[in-house]
């Protein structure tokens, strides 16, 4: 077998990608499903439905640009199933306010995330992930929901900012144990793969969700 | 207050039919997203995720419709949460092929009633019902699934074919609930409400249950 040329890593570097973002958005999708039960009213149950059918849409545009590369969105998606679950099931809502947090806050930091990988990429594949890591509209469905119930609860503000400091540490944990899996992905998103550009990562990251919480109106 | 002409009942009769039908699609959308985590790998987990976005989509146009015509969805959809809330609670599937039995058998008695009803009301809403009623590519999908349980497990065949007769029944057991419930219904599906229009509905839509079990491979 000939030797993997720096092509054909490039190569393996965006179907890891793709499919990694698949797998989130396949997931994404499922979680808000089962969290907009929590919502309670119709209006907000359709409102956190409509993000994860737009989530759906996310899916299915990587899956295509995973077949138009000649990979199977199966087989690109399979390796980064279980950190993804475990992500998801070690930062499950309890309760609405959770849930609501957790579809900004948390959905905002794995975009970031991949957002610092997608720089790197072929123009059509980097247009894509940006156009799927589109946030539009959840900050104010999300501040509207979170102000509601801290009207009505106004201790609620320190547990809500303990939860999204927990999704974001989870979040950091589980992508470490994915970019130690998979080289491909932490060369995307350090270069050499230095540790130098790894932590200035983390701490924009750290940043953006300082932003978020500000927008929630929750003490980051 | 004036006394409801004839118009205005028309006119509350299609918000009604617009109503019970964004709630089905709403609710399908939810019972389909999880029911697609029973699928057995993540091609089909997928595709049952696709139909629930699709579903989605669908409750998108009729509550954007309701608003077109000055009403609001989540007013028009109050009346029909509890028959339909009870449908899904007395048919949740407990296996996959159960699932994919009542995506294709359960979901298309509700499209037929729901068709019964469409045939008379305004053009531009008897097109979007008629859009938001396909079924496309699910009779393939659905029969490609219950072929591969019945290949592993031949003794399956019996019981679902009794999974699928207990979604009819329940299915017009609910629909008369909501019929005796509204008016405005009940004059939609039998013109003046007379029983002969009734049961010759009820009529076609047993015959077209026997033409999707047999689409299945299933004994009616």
């Amino acid at each position: 077998m000939a030797r993997p040329t720096d092509e054909d890593s490039a190569a393996a570097a965006v179907v890891d990608l793709l499919g990694v973002l698949a797998y989130g958005e396949l997931c994404a999708f499922d979680r808000l499903a089962d969290d907009a039960r929590m919502a309670p009213d119709l209006a907000a149950r359709a409102a956190m439905s409509a993000m994860a059918a737009t989530e759906f849409g996310h899916y299915r545009a990587l899956a295509d640009r995973l077949r138009e590369l000649g990979a199977d969105p199966v087989a690109a998606m399979a390796p980064f199933v279980a950190a993804i679950e475990t992500w998801h099931t070690l930062t499950e809502p309890q309760t609405w306010p959770e849930a609501v947090v957790k579809a900004y806050v948390g959905d905002g930091i794995a975009a970031d995330f991949y957002r610092e990988m997608a720089g790197v990429v072929d123009g059509d594949t980097g247009r894509l992930i940006g156009e799927v890591l589109t946030e539009e509209g959840r900050a104010e469905f999300a501040a509207a929901e979170v102000q509601a119930a801290l009207a009505r609860q106004p201790a609620l503000a320190g547990r809500l900012a303990l939860w999204a400091r927990r999704l974001l540490g989870e979040a950091i944990s589980q992508s470490q144990h994915v970019l130690a899996d998979r080289e491909s992905l932490l060369r995307l998103v350090s270069g050499a793969g230095d540790l130098g550009a790894l932590s200035a990562i983390m701490g924009r990251i750290a940043e953006r969700h300082r932003a978020r919480m500000r927008d929630l109106g929750l003490d980051p």
